[in-house]
Formats: C-alpha cells, structure tokens, sequence
C-alpha cells in the first residue's frame, strides 16, 4: 500500500516522473494488471501499462529509487542501487538504526541529511531512510516541545489502523468488534527511532536523544490514520497555552524552502474537544495527508507534564508522503541533481 | 443496559429474588413491552410480565433496590429510597463522591463499607455506590501493586466499547472507521474515583491515596469490554514476574466469602502477546464477564514502573455484575438481612 | 445530513447562491454555531455566519426553495412556500405521490414536470419531488432497460448504508457486527415510487408503470453508499451484451442541456467481478457522487431476466444531489428564472 | 474454522470422541501449538495434548472421519479414506455433486442416504457429504414450502460473514466500511447443491428438483451468521399464515430420532420485524446456532409468491453442527457402527 500511495502522488508530481517500477513476483506484467489497486481513485495512466522490472539496478533509469520492500529484502537490494550511484530514499526498516543512514522527518531534523557523508566510502549513492508510520507522526509534536521544554519521558500509546499492516494485513475476523494490542515490533521501533530523530549530529554521526520511550502499540478498526495518545514529562514547567501556540506555529525547513509536497501548517491544532478523529482528520492539511493534528492539549501530572492526542494518516505522512517530501529536501539542498 | 444486565444476572441469582421493576416514562407496561431487549438471549420469564411502577419507596417492596438511574435523577430519588429504610446499591455517579457514601470495589476496599456508619442520622436505610465502569477494572490490577509496591503514578489510556456509552449511546455514523478520542466526564471521574477507592478509611472518613492519575478515554467500534493502557509509577522497584504472580494470586474477601457472582480468580493474567481483545476476553473469569484480564505486563520506564494492558466487561464486572457482587458482600457482612 | 450536503454542494454551485438558511429549533444561532458538520472538509465560508431563520416565507429571500424537512412539517410548510410563489424543490416523502406534483430522476422522467399545471389553482409557485434515495439510485439503471425490454417485476434486495438513516440516526450498538433486515417505511417507498417515476404522463396526470416490485431492504455496517441487489423479468428476450451497451450509453436530458451537476455518465458499468462496492465506488463519477455504478450484469433465470448490483452514494445521487440536479433542470428548462 | 468448530462440539458429544487430528502441515506438534484457536472459549482439554498426524488412513484409529480440507485435496484424500473402510463424513466440496454422494441436510433429505450403494463396488467405506454453508441454512425453510406449495423459482441476495471465507479469509481493509459483492463459486454452489438436495431419489439416483434458483452472495462486516433475503415464486397460491405455520412446524428425521446434536426446533420464527439479525440471532435454538431464524414472512408478487429473510450459523448449522448431525443419522440409523 504504501508502493501505491508513492505511485499516486508520484503521479502528478511536478519536479519527478516515474521512468520504473520494479517487483519481485510480477515482473513482466504491466503494471495495471499486476496491482490490486487499494488506495482510492483511478491507477495514474502514466503507470498503467508501465511494464514491472526485477530489482535490478542495471534495469532501473532515475536519479532517485523509493524503496517500500519488506526489511530483508531491502538489506540485501537497497545497498547494491547505493553502490550504482542511485540516491536511495528507503521506507524500509533494514538500516534505519544504521549509524552511517539518516533516519529523517523532514521538519524535524534535516539536518541529519549531513550523515550521508559516512556513506562515501562504501558506495556511489548512498541510503536515506524514512521512520515507521508511527514515529513520524509522533516526532512532529515533539519537536517543539522538545526544543524549548525538554523531554525525559514520552509515555504513548496508539490506536493504528489497518492499512499500517499492509495488504491483506490483519484478518477481518481479528477485527471487527475487537482491538488487538500488539503490533510485532512496533514498540521497540518507536523507541529507537525517536531517540535517533531527536538526536543531536556532532562530529561522530548522532548522538541519541535522552528522552525515555514507553509505547503500547495497538491495531483498531479503523481504515486509515494512526491516533496517539500521548503523556510527555518535561524538563521545566510547561505553559499549556504556549505549548499550543508552539505547536501552532512549528515550521521546518520544508516549508521555508516550499517544497511541492511540504503542508503549509505541518502541525494543525483542532479546537474540539472529541479531536482528533482517524475519518474525519486524516486528510488534513493544504497538502492532503501531510499535516498532523493534535488535540485535546492539556495539562498531565505536575507542572513539568502534557498531554494530548496526535493523529497523522499513517500512508501519507507516515510513509509514502514523507518519503518524497525527504526526496524533495534532497533535491532542494542539492544532494541530488 | 445496565437495567437490562442486572435483571439478566438477578433472574437466575441463588439468593435475591427481583420483586418490583421501576420506571419513568413507561409505568403501566408489562416490562417485556417496555423493554428493547439488548444484551442477548431472552427476557427472563420470572420478570417479562411484571408491571413497571413508578420510582415511589411506596410502591416497592424490597430489601435491596438497584439504581441505575441517570445521574440527577438519581440524586432526587435515592435518597428517598434511603430515607424510607431501603438498602441502595447505586450504579449511578450522584452519590459516588459524597464522604459518607462508600464508593466499592468488592475485592479492593470491602472495609469502606464503615462509611454508611456517617448516614445513621440521615436516613434510615443506606446508599452504597459502584465505581465508574472504566474505574472498576482499572482499580483491581491495581490494588496488589499499591499494596506491595505503592503507586506514585498512573496514566491510562482507555479504549471504551459501544455499550459504554448506553443505549441509543453513539450513533454508527460516529463510530464505523473512527474513533472518538473524548468520552464527557470520564476522565475526571476515573482520577477521583480511583483516589477515593484506594484511599484508606479512617475515623473521619477515607483519606484520598496520594497517587496521580492521567487518563485519556476513547470510544472504539467495539461492543462490549473497555480496554484499558496503563503505564504506572511505583514507590519501589518492581519485579516484572513478582508483579504477575501478585495480579495472578490475588483474592478479595468475596473469594474468602464465596460469593455466588464472585468469580474464583478476579484477575486473570493472560499468556499471548496480544491479548487481552475485547471480543475473546471479556466474558473471561469462572463467573462469565467478573473477571478482568491482564496482558502484556512488562517493565515501563526505569526501575519503578511498570506496564500492562487490562481489560474488562464494562457491563458486567463493570456495572451490574460488580453492583451484585457488592449487595452480596452486604448480605454476607450483615448490613441485609 | 442531506441538508448539509445540499449546503456543500450549493456553495460552490455556478448558479446558485444560498442567500438562507431556515431552521426549527436553532433560530438565532449562526450556521456553523448550529450545525454538527458531519459531510467531509470544513463548512463552506459563505454560509458559516448565516443567521438561521425560521421556515416563513417572508423571511425567505430566493427564487428556489429546497426542502429536505421531516415528512410532517414538510406537508405543512411545503405549501405554505409554494402558495407566496417560491419553487420549492422537496426531498420530502410528504407530496411525493401526490397526484399533482412531479416525482423525477431528472434522467428518467423530465417530461413529468407539466405535472406542475395541475397545481396551477392552487398555489402561485409549485412543488417538485425528489425520489427516496434507494428509489433515485434503482430508477436509473431500470430506465434503459424498461425502455428496450420492457419490465414486468423488479426483485431487488438493498444494503443501506448508515447515513440513510440521518444523524444521529442507527445507534453504532445496533450496527456493529451486525444487519438490521428492516427499514421502516423503505419498502412500500420503492414500490410506489418506481411506479410512478417510471410511469406515463397523459391528459390526466400520470398513470403507473405496470411493473411489480419486490423489495427486501437492509441496514449494513456502512457509512455512506448503498448497494442494491437487482432480479428483473422483461418482457422481450434480453442480451445481456446488449443490456450492459444500453446502461452505458445512458443519457438523460440533464446530459444534453450539460447541466452543472450532471455527471457525464450517470451509469458507469463496472467490470470487475467484485464490484461495485460502496467504499470504492460511491464517490464514481465526473461530479462525483453523482453516477450510480452498476456491476455484476448477468443473466437471471430464463432468456426474460437479467441481474445486476447497483450502487450510489445516497447522499449525493440519492438526495442532495439529485435535488440539485432537478433545480438546475427547472431553470434550464425556463419554469424558474 | 470448521475444523475448530468440529472440535469444540465433538469434544463434549455424547456419543463420539475424538481419536485422531490430522494435519498437513503441522504433523507432529501438539494440537494446541498448533492450532490458532478462534471460536470462543478454551482449546478442550481432552484434545490440547493430542498430537497431529498426517491425513493417512493407516495412522487413524477410528469410525467416522470428518473432513474440512480444502476441495483439491479432499478430492484425493477422502476416496483413500473410504476405500480403507471409513465412513467420511465430509464438508468439502469435492464430491458434493458427485452421482453417488448423497449430499444431506439432515431434516430435508435424509433418504438420500441410500445413495452410498452406489459406492458400494467403489470403496469399503463410503462417504456423505455436507452441503455448502449458504445452501444448509436456505434449504431448511424451502423444503416445507416446497412439499405444500411447489417452488418453481428462488430469487435469494445473501449477506455473509466474515468466518464463510475461513481463517485469514477476508482482510479487514476490504471488509470496514464495506460490503463484497462477490463469493468466488458460491452462487453456483447454491444453485447446483439446492437441486440436488431438494431432488427426488429414485431407483437410478438422484433427480434434480425442477426449481429454478437465482443467487447473489456478498460479504458483510459481520463476524458470523449468514443471512439471506429470499424471494419465492411457487406453484400454488400460498396463504402467508399457513405458510408461517408450516415452517414453524416442520421436523425432521433428526428430531423424530431425538438426536443429540438436533434442535427441537429446525426453524424459529421470528416476531420482530427487525429480525433475523445475524449478532442477535445466530446462537439461536434448544442447540445454539443449529436452528435457523426466519422473519418477515409475507407475501411477495402476486398470489404464487412468498418473501422472508431466513439466519443461520455458517459455522454451527453451516457446517461443522450439520455434519455432526449428519455423522449422528448415520448411527441412528445403523449405517455406522
């Protein structure tokens, strides 16, 4: 699913344009026949009958490959596109805990982007890397919170949807009428990668960030949209009207470059108490998808604590969208031609 | 539906008989015309016939009178009933947090029942109150960790079924692909309620436990059962195994008493990783729908924390199944004769 | 909810401009005070500080009058509005199968709008009628084959979405893991309304189509679309290549006059054998919302029969839509200025 | 899920005991490691242990053999089954439709038990088949409808659960907010299986009923119950009463022979006119979920015409309750030992 959503936004991009599509199973078909098209709308016609290509990088003609394979296979393929030169943006898990990879949000630490350097070695290319669903939603409301309150502990837990277990993903008969409150992986992921976004890049690579993770990841019936509920302790005391405001006004280096696919507002604070909800917020934003929204900002326990809920469409901002505005930051700060 | 619960649970019970069904806008009807039957099988014969009569002590003929009246009719009427010499175990949140008015747990704090002592002058009879359905689950996985550990911290995040939220409750435009991150009122009341149950009783009444609660409630498109994220701070170091066997192992005095809607373990702690769900566990327990189940327990953050999911009937053990449990206790302690 | 979607159609419109809002309960308030926006994107900017008013003609400022009123207090004030001149267009049951006034699909019976001479005694404006939305989305599918083949019985058996049923509507505890087989009133609706939109105008008004229907109409766990699934019997021998050819071909008088909310196709003819499905196919369409799709076009039993699905967003083609479809109709056509 | 409800029902029966579980691909590991147990309640004990075997018949000690496998293997593994003597008692859909394979509903075709002479040159055993879910629940209702009245057509829409499609069957990102109007093979299944299930055996097998059956199957959000909205025309007028009573009253051989697994009613009808709802409904009968529910009986077009929506369990009187029944005629009727 998240190939698909890379493809329909792909699609009508006004800076790339898709020249390949590669797969494991289907290679030979075109494209139209070999998808079971999921996310809505029509298959773009400029795909359609684009014919699948194995992962080969002697197949493959672009400045830029999206990589969306599950974690072992990218292990073994992203590296060998990084070594032909290609510029790998990478929505796998396979080296986003790599100390040499930049794991990146694009408002939240491009800076990170500097990492590739450790890469120069080993490769022509080289590997940037996009987190789970679940991180990078989180990491957005964080940020401002983080740079001028400190964080010590992020106690989350989340109501995922479906589709962040891809296709066919979670059975019908484990969901309906049911949560399930347990996502392989998902937590220790969330951890980790929340230390390394939020970290700090000195001369040695990044120096993780010293907040606490405690997350409980659960699955709902819900299409689409990751809600988060989350209780933050921090360093000095909190104002809950200025932590609004903070939220409010959060920009990142894509929207002061005004990338195509960057939200005008990456964080959208919603005013109604019963906010954020997956249906009718997923879609936020100017950019549909890209913006996060946040909710029922409050007070937690003492001074030094907040609370609130985030909810971010786990297929656009949380993977296929993030990874092109990451592709687009690439091109504006000229790290690809 | 909690009405409908506890007649469901009083038809076939050893020891009380339903003698008289209350209403507001249907007195005269046979119960069966009245009622839109709800919570499975068949309307138990010994009541389908029984004429509704209005909330008048004069017209009941009891020893113990149920209330699950909304809450500001509840406290107009259940003092009346009280002042008349009734015994009223009361599911409603008008009395809950009145000093003199015992707020249970049958298994957590029993020796509250000294509160009804500060009534005598008041009335003749007495009220006694059920915990909110989200409070009631949460407090019996706590009680062995305040007891062995104490608790400085706990912050929840619930996942609340449908029925949660009575009949007609929310409508399916709201709940089909969504969740509704805010359930009115809730919040608060597990915070205050949670303080008053594990409080200790004194001479002048329960001293609030000094623990801090954070909660977020949700509604979820579940049916029944409230699922329930706990992240707790502890005063001393936990052991994640000790603390399963203390949640395993713990009775309360209506396991010493034997009550009949007591169920053999109160707490069940469940293997998989992904359990508890709403729709397998919630009719857990020897006595189906009494018993809570605890999941996923496992070390939060440092040393003195501690994580679980917990999840429970919120109709059941939530409401009418507990408000039973509590007349029983009343019968076995000789408060009713 | 269809008069919400009515408002977030019509801001937009190229026509028309809402110049106001009549209400029973909220007088005073402004619109987006008032309102629980449940349609999608925010209230519509024009709109959002209308003073509501009461439903009096001389509060009303405007040419086109829509109605979308409980049956009731439509019978009542529909008249009212049409004796001081306005036009009103009604998605009411109130005045459908009165004799005088037009029930129309505008694809399918736009020459039932000289119904409205018959009114001309008694009111200075007049009525028109919009089908119930189960009615509006069958009635084009029957249209092109009732034409070639003729139709002597329609067995058709609904699945309803959610929204059918209005705010807050079926409560979420009724739907969930569940059908509720019965739609009060839905039934007999179709019935007589298939007969009369399909019907002829003569000298006298219109007579009934000689078609019988059989209808068995249901509440799905849906939000938004329903599906319908059709048996008929025709007169002549049906082909079905033929028949799907005709569906496809469909064009009504809304498609001649390129009416604003005139969808290109009204019937598009799905071909995937799992089609159509209300989440994927409800929004079909060049306006979208606006072509019911049909699928599943097979052979029923003998040469005279043929089956079918057919779906469409009840809000949109089967209410507000339509409604302002029908309006647009009436000024193309010169009987509003 | 067959196989689970198999055990679960077997594992309490009165007259059976499970000896042997076999299994493709989890030979020799426990049971209960390798069962992911989805129907409710606990693994039974006496089968937690018990080590899977491979489906040979040299490793299975026992009288009857209940098959669930998938067709292609049925095909070839239940003919060495009953050529080693067994009596395969099979819910595949292999040799349904086989000349010499009787294909029973208990109470609707016993007789065509006399079928498996036909087998007798073939094998040593022999085998019975179980119809199709869809088909076990509709045949029950047609068969007292069609002794009185004759039917000459079955127009029936279907709207089945989640659990028809098996175990992980439909993903949930199809089936939220949804309907699938789509079951591979299904239609034709219950075309070909009513005819012969409801055909004459005469001395050179089975001759097809001459009725005509129009299907279309589709798939709800709906854990478990198939409901299904028929229309029937018959060869004579029906009285809607007398055809009520008549469903009310049917039995069959299972109940005249008071077998352990029959419901003292085969059809309940319903009063409700909301009902049969598959959540409400599915357990329904003296034998949970081995009666079917019926409701809305009333007339259809024209004299010779009835229409009602009839419930069952796909698991329970769908399959794995049917083919215990069946297994249970058997005995009774000396054709196992």
């Amino acid at each position: 699913m998240v190939g698909q959503w890379l493809v329909k936004i792909l699609a009508h991009h006004p800076w790339f344009q898709i020249s390949t599509l590669t797969s494991g199973r289907a290679v030979g078909l075109r494209y139209g026949e070999a998808v079971k098209w999921l996310v809505g709308g029509c298959i773009p016609e400029e795909v359609v009958d684009l014919e699948l290509v194995s992962s080969d990088p002697k197949l493959v003609d672009a400045d830029i490959v999206f990589s969306a394979l599950p974690s072992r296979e990218a292990e073994r393929i992203e590296p060998l596109f990084a070594g032909e030169g290609f510029v790998v943006v990478s929505k796998a898990a396979a080296y986003r805990l790599d100390s040499r990879v930049p794991l990146i949000v694009p408002e939240v630490n491009p800076e990170h982007l500097a990492l590739v350097e450790l890469q120069r070695g080993s490769w022509n290319g080289f590997i940037v890397t996009d987190p789970n669903c679940t991180t990078s939603i989180l990491a957005l409301p964080l940020k401002p919170i983080l740079d001028v309150y400190g964080i010590e502990k992020v106690v989350v837990t989340t109501l995922q949807a479906s589709s962040g277990a891809g296709y066919p993903g979670v059975p019908s008969y484990d969901l309906l009428d049911n949560v399930v409150p347990y996502i392989p992986g998902e937590e220790g992921k969330v951890r980790k990668e929340l230390k390394k976004i939020l970290g700090r890049i000195g001369e040695r690579g990044v120096e993780e960030a010293g907040l606490e993770v405690a997350a409980t990841c659960t699955r709902v019936p819900v299409l689409d949209g990751h809600l988060e509920s989350v209780y933050l302790e921090t360093r000095s005391a909190v104002n809950v009207e200025e932590a609004i405001e903070l939220l409010r006004k959060f920009r990142g280096r894509p929207q002061m470059l005004k990338l195509p696919t960057a939200p005008v507002n990456p964080i959208i604070v919603l005013e109604g108490n019963d906010r954020p909800q997956p249906r009718l917020d997923r879609m936020a934003g100017s950019v549909p998808g890209m913006s996060v929204t946040v909710g029922r900002v409050r007070k937690g326990i003492g001074s030094c604590s907040l609370m609130f809920l985030v909810l971010g469409h786990n297929l656009v901002r949380g993977a296929a969208g993030s990874a092109i505005l990451l592709a687009e930051l690439l091109v504006a700060e000229h790290m690809v031609e």
